[in-house]
C-alpha cells in the first residue's frame, strides 16, 4: 500500500474537472493509510519543478467550493511528455515517497501516465499509476463518454436554443463553429436544441464525415426554400475527401493570394463560410460565430450529472488504486438496466492511451448533415436536470382589413 | 381611452424582450376598457404587412412561458421606417381601429414611435404611442440602464470569469470581443468576473477612448510581466484618434494585400489582434474570440433584476399610456434610497429617439484601459442572484527535495 499520493490535471481544463480533483483528495482522507496528497501545480510541468503543493492541508469546505469552479485548479500544461521527461517524472515521484500517481487528463494523459509506470516498474519502484478521464471531445476509447464533455455539450446545446430564436426572430443565415478536430460529438450536441418541428440547428456537419462545398450550398438553398432561415453546426475540424481540413484549405487559399501577409485565427472557418454562402447564393443576412473557449470555460452552465460523474471518477481512481493490484484507467460505462445510470471500470492504460474515438455510424445521419435519433437519446440523460425551456406564442391570425 | 392595443418588437433580441411583451398583454387584461391585444409580426414590417395576431387569446401561462424564454416572439425586425413606411403603418393602425401602439426597442425603436405619434396627430386620429427600452447595448438616453442589458452583461461576466481561470491555467494572451459599436457598458461588465487581487480581465479597452496599437502593446507586455499571462475585454468599436474604428483599419489593409480577394469577416478583429501581439511581442499562446451571438441570444443566462424590470417596464407603458394625456418613452431610473431599486417615469420621445448614451468619464480608468470602481458599482446590483462563485486552492507550498 501507499500513504502518499501525487494528482496533476493535464490538457484542456473543463467545467467538472475539479470535482475529480476534489473526488481523490477527499476519497483519499477516507482510507486511513493514506496521510498525504500532493498536488502538482500546471500537471507534469509542475511535477518535474516540483512546484508542488499539499491538499491534505486544503479544508473540506473550500476543496467543495473548488469543485463546483470551472477550469483546472491546479493549472494544466500542454507539454506531451516523452520518456526522458517521463523519467523525470519518476525521479520526483521516487524521491517524495509518492506511491500513488493519478492523472487527471485525455487520452495524451493517458498515454503519459502508461509511460510513468513503465519506467517505475523498470527500476522496481512500487508506485501505483492511475489514469483519471476529462475531455470535452468526448473522443476517449472504452468509455461511453468523458466528464467534461455532457457540460460542453450543455453549452453547445443552450447556444443553439438562443440562436435558433434569434435567428427566426431576424430570419437569415446562422452558423456556428464547435471544438472538436477529430470527433464530432460536440457539434452533434446542438441537435439537442430543437425543441419544436422546424427548429435548428437545421444542418450539422460533422469531421467524421467529408466536406463538400457544392453539397454545402445546397444543403443551404433547400433550408431556404423551406423554413426561409437556416442554422448551422459545423465542427472546426471538417475536411475533405482527402481528409485535409477545410480550414487549412482557405488558410492556404488566402496566405497565397496575400502572398503571406494574411494568416488566418480563430475565427475565419466561420467569417470565411459565411462569406462564401453570402457570394454564391446570394443571401444578405449571414451570421458566423466560433464558439472559441467560451464552451469549455464559461461560468456556470454545467451539468449536474457530469458534476457527480467526474467527482466519482475521482473517487474509483482512489478505490481502484487500493483494491487492484495493477495500474489503470477509470472508465465510465452505461448501464444496462432502466432509465440512465454510470457505472464504473478499471481499464489497461493500452487500450486508450493516445488513441481517438469517433462518431459511430449509428449517430450519423445517412444524409452526413444530421444526426440520428440514437445520438439524441445517447446524449439527452446527461445533459443533467434544469435545461431552460423554449415556449412559443400560439399565433392566432387577425384577419386582414383593407387599408385606403 | 382605447379599447384594442398593437404591440410590436424592434431591432435585436435580447433574453428578456419577451418579459415586456407579456407585461404589456398581462397588464392590458387588468384594465376592463382594453379588450384586445394584438401582436404583429417582426416588428414594423409585420404592420405594414397585417401579419398581426391576437395576443388576447394567449393562456396567461403561455405567456409566462414565453416571458422566460429569450429572442423575440413576435419576431424582429432591423427595418429602420422613415417618414412613408411611418404613414403605412399610421394607414394599418386606424383600419383596424387600434388605440394604442406599443413598440418595444431601441433608440431607432423610440424614432418610429415619434413619427407613428407625429402621422396620427396629423391625421386628427386618437393614437397613444409608447415606446418601452430595451438594448443590451445599454446606450438609451435618460435611462439609468436599458432592460436586456443587466442580462447580457452578465453573460459577459460569467464569460470572463471562465476565461480568467482557463488562462490561469494555461496562461498565455486571452482577448475576447465584445459587442457594443459605440457604447462601451457591455465590454466593460467583463471587470465584474474579477473576484482576486490578479483574476483578469486585465485589460479592458472600450470605444470611447482612443485606440493605440502601440499603447496596446506596451499595455500587453507590461502584463505579462507581471502576472505572466493576460487577459484582455475589448470593444468591437474600438477606433484611433480620427475615430475610425480599428476593424476597418484592418479590413483595408488586408483587402489590399489580397487585392480585393479578402474579406473580414465577424472574428476578424480577435483574429488580427491576437496575430499583432503574437508577432510584436513573440509570444507563443495567444488566442482570440469574438463573443458574437452568444451575447444576446444564449438560453440559460439571465438575470433576474432585468427579467422582473423588463416585464416592469412593459406594465408601465400600460399604465403611462393609460393615465397620461400624451405619447412617451418608459425610462428607468435608479432610486437614492439605500441598496438598489428601479423606478419608472414617462419621458418625452424626443428626448431618446435616435440617440446614443455613451460610458461618462466616471466609469473609464485615467488610463483608458480599465473601468472604475463607480463603474462595478454601478452595474453589480443588476446582474442579479445565483452568479457563479469561483474558488481557488490554498496552494500550501511543498519543499522541494534534491533528486538523483
Amino acid at each position: 500500500m501507499f500513504q502518499k499520493i501525487l494528482v496533476a490535471q493535464g490538457g484542456g481544463p473543463t467545467a467538472v474537472i475539479n470535482q475529480s480533483l476534489a473526488g481523490i483528495a477527499l476519497e483519499a482522507r477516507k482510507h486511513s493509510g493514506i496521510n498525504t496528497v500532493y498536488g502538482a501545480f500546471h500537471g507534469v510541468r509542475g511535477i518535474i519543478n516540483q512546484d508542488l503543493v499539499d491538499l491534505s492541508k486544503e479544508t473540506r469546505e473550500n476543496l467543495e467550493a473548488v469543485a463546483e469552479t470551472p477550469a483546472a485548479a491546479l493549472g494544466s500544461t500542454r507539454d506531451k511528455p516523452d520518456r526522458k521527461y517521463c523519467e523525470e517524472i519518476f525521479r520526483v515521484v521516487r524521491a517524495h515517497g509518492i506511491g500513488a500517481f493519478f492523472y487527471i487528463g485525455g487520452n495524451d494523459s493517458a498515454d503519459t501516465v502508461r509511460i510513468v509506470s513503465e519506467a517505475a516498474r523498470a527500476d522496481n519502484y512500487p508506485l501505483r499509476c492511475i489514469h483519471v478521464p476529462k475531455t470535452i471531445d468526448n473522443d476517449l476509447m472504452v468509455n461511453d463518454h468523458t466528464p467534461g464533455f455532457p457540460s460542453a455539450a450543455r453549452f453547445v446545446a443552450q447556444a443553439f436554443m438562443g440562436a435558433n430564436l434569434d435567428n427566426a426572430a431576424l430570419p437569415g443565415v446562422y452558423l456556428g463553429v464547435v471544438m472538436g478536430r477529430h470527433a464530432g460529438f460536440l457539434t452533434a450536441a446542438a441537435a439537442l436544441a430543437r425543441t419544436d418541428s422546424g427548429d435548428g440547428p437545421h444542418l450539422i456537419y460533422l469531421p467524421e464525415r467529408p466536406f463538400s462545398l457544392d453539397s454545402f450550398y445546397q444543403d443551404v438553398k433547400r433550408t431556404m426554400e423551406k423554413h426561409g432561415r437556416c442554422v448551422i453546426a459545423i465542427s472546426e475540424g471538417i475536411a475533405d475527401a482527402k481528409g485535409t481540413p477545410i480550414a487549412t484549405t482557405l488558410a492556404t487559399k488566402v496566405e497565397k493570394d496575400a502572398h503571406g501577409n494574411v494568416e488566418l485565427g480563430g475565427g475565419a472557418l466561420a467569417d470565411y463560410l459565411s462569406k462564401a454562402i453570402k457570394d454564391t447564393l446570394g443571401l444578405k443576412r449571414v451570421r458566423g460565430d466560433t464558439f472559441g473557449y467560451l464552451q469549455r470555460s464559461f461560468a456556470g452552465c454545467v451539468s449536474d450529472v457530469d458534476q457527480r460523474e467526474a467527482r466519482e471518477a475521482g473517487e474509483k481512481g482512489v478505490q481502484f488504486a487500493l483494491a487492484e493490484g495493477r495500474d489503470g484507467s477509470v472508465t465510465i460505462h452505461r448501464q444496462s438496466t432502466g432509465g440512465y445510470s454510470a457505472g464504473y471500470k478499471f481499464t489497461a492504460l493500452e487500450e486508450l492511451a493516445g488513441k481517438t474515438k469517433h462518431m459511430s455510424d449509428a449517430f450519423i445521419a445517412p444524409n452526413g448533415s444530421d444526426v440520428t435519433p440514437a445520438f439524441c437519446d445517447y446524449l439527452a440523460p446527461l445533459l443533467g436536470s434544469g435545461l431552460p425551456k423554449m415556449a412559443r406564442l400560439g399565433r392566432q391570425p387577425v384577419a386582414k382589413i383593407k387599408t385606403d
